[in-house]
């Protein structure tokens, strides 16, 4: 996507220098920081303290993430034991995101069928391009599924303003390009459809008011940016359309994990007869689960994400203490919003309803896959 | 409540100076810091700008606000129509809690009724004292109300700590002693209950991570900050007893307007089968409003307090942005939670349900008041 006139994808392999590289999306909006991924701790250390994060970015860092191990290992020491248990580690980086293990484990299976160590790289570096590329096709594709979404709402507005709420980033920083939650935006406002995004915060690390604001701003889309707390009285005030948002694994029977607080803006969207809508590639169902709050691990991470914030300081990237010194916090990272509450699911294949036979209608081919 | 083995208020008069006194609660929990309000200009710019919050706070800084003003227009010029044009500016420094105009009338109606300057003065001065006083004893019988709910839960758990959600800072920092929401709790911990609090953050202004987290902690109380998005997972998981929250004005017919983000948690303890109670002083009553959405003007407050977030770096005070610096951002500061999603209300009378019925059995007196 553009930013300042630059086409930009959140990874990629840069060719002069032999290189993964990706945006330090920790830095934005005040920087743009590219790191370089030439080791696999470097590689956990992307995934992990989250220069990349989103479902689909997080796949396609794992997927780099073998070649730069195969590079690592293979390569200098031809140690093929030690070169899978590096690959274990990218795969356990973190724990919610389903892609991470299905990226992993498809770059591992066309490796395992070479058998020259050159040949395993190639066929890594292979891979992970293609996951990278198939990630951005099928943004693209949910775009196009859900721009009838939108258009609808605008032509029952006499095309007056659409004005959509999404939670945390599921933009194109977060899935290569176009974004998944994005997507269908990106799509209406390409059409030339009016649309305003209201911008969830996204406590505690604010990726709504970072970097959903800054991808938006940067396309040139109108958005304006609340508290998470704020969905509600929006909604309860007519002012919210529709509610898109990604996930970071959805069961087979359409309970969504995604970024903690999405299941309060579902259930705001619920009480106030507002379409709530999830979007997601295939690769972001977990076909093995069928109860999101039984089946699904949350991540617990560092409660000093939610003690402190961080921001710019005349100029300088600055953490700040917001409570008292002596206080804990808990800090789930996801939560799990409930089939029930879900209007449709927008994939690379269309809209289904959020319940297994629709999204088996869609996916037939993963019909078995839970047995 | 004790602050480091001291027993302190958020408002006093201070005899030896003769000046009403407040905690600047802007620069907590970093720092303690008092501010005398010595003129108009300075009791308005401490409500608007939020030294003191609170929907009781605001009403007994309002109350000594009259004083303040007889001391600086009546006793200097003796001009009695400056005089109730400076209480009309007090009485509308901030919109929506109903105490404000509500404990300024009061004082008025009292000083209204002597003749001679200095007896207007005293008047003021003495009505002041005594709406404080009410209040604080208002919120100690709050607290003996809501002791028996916590009391259930805990015998219900065979004395396992009872898990208590609240949201913003509705504890004696908003309410001179005890607090509304805190009430309870304050009663429970002193009675040996096991009690412990989830602390939502509350953003734009964190007043649940810097204050309540702050006063509980001074107090010895067991907390853990979350962020708002938490509150609905922790639900989900069997995490949370009962939530009490306190409001900021609340219609005849049990309709609540309190902090913004209180509604997402209240349909998020419905949909969890999940106990929700207002704790309220009568004084936050609204008679004549029926319909919450409709009859309470919420206030929209200036979007940097989304932008932009206040914490310790380093020892000093600091704000830092947290979003483009292009970025648009909204603030609406409350939301109206819907009486049916209110399991009951905890006054200083008793316990009630939200409906206009069994409101006006506990308070007959305003039967008549919406005419």
């Amino acid at each position: 996507m553009k930013v300042d006139g630059k086409q930009m994808r959140p990874i990629w392999f840069d060719e002069t220098s032999q290189t993964v590289r990706v945006i330090d999306q920790r830095q934005l909006p005040h920087r743009l920081v590219i790191a370089e991924l030439t080791t696999v701790d470097k590689v956990i250390t992307a995934i992990q303290a989250m220069y990349v994060r989103g479902a689909p970015l997080i796949g396609a860092t794992g997927a780099y993430g073998v070649y730069v191990a195969a590079l690592n290992t293979l390569v200098s020491s031809g140690d093929e034991v030690f070169f899978l248990k590096e690959c274990d580690r990218i795969k356990s980086a973190r724990p919610t995101a389903v892609n991470l293990a299905w990226a992993v484990d498809k770059v591992l299976t066309d490796v395992s069928q070479k058998e020259a160590i050159a040949d395993k790289v190639a066929a890594a570096k292979v891979a992970a391009a293609r996951i990278t590329e198939q990630e951005a096709e099928n943004c693209r594709q949910i775009g196009l599924a859900g721009l009838g979404l939108v258009k609808s709402h605008s032509e029952a507005k006499n095309g007056n303003t659409v004005h959509i709420l999404t939670h945390c980033n599921a933009g194109w920083l977060a899935c290569v390009e176009y974004g998944t939650a994005t997507a269908p935006i990106y799509a209406a406002f390409d059409k030339g459809i009016d649309v305003h995004v209201w911008v969830d915060e996204t406590r505690p690390l604010n990726q709504g008011a970072r970097l959903t604001a800054w991808e938006l701003g940067k396309h040139g889309i109108k958005h304006t940016i609340v508290t998470d707390n704020a969905g509600g009285h929006l909604m309860q005030h007519g002012m919210v359309d529709m509610v898109i948002v990604g996930t970071d694994r959805n069961t087979r029977t359409g309970d969504v994990a995604n970024k903690i607080g999405t299941y309060l803006k579902a259930l705001a969207a619920r009480d106030n007869d507002i379409p709530f809508y999830v979007a997601l590639p295939s690769s972001t169902f977990d076909w093995q689960a069928s109860d999101g709050l039984k089946d699904i691990p949350i991540e617990e991470r560092d409660p000093d994400e939610v003690r402190y914030v961080q921001g710019d300081h005349a100029g300088s990237l600055r953490k700040v203490l917001i409570s008292p010194t002596d206080s804990l916090a808990a800090n789930p990272a996801f939560d799990v919003t409930p089939a029930r509450l879900v209007t449709g699911l927008i994939t690379e294949r269309g809209i289904c309803r959020a319940d297994e036979t629709d999204i088996l209608r869609l996916f037939p081919e993963f019909k078995n896959e839970n047995m």
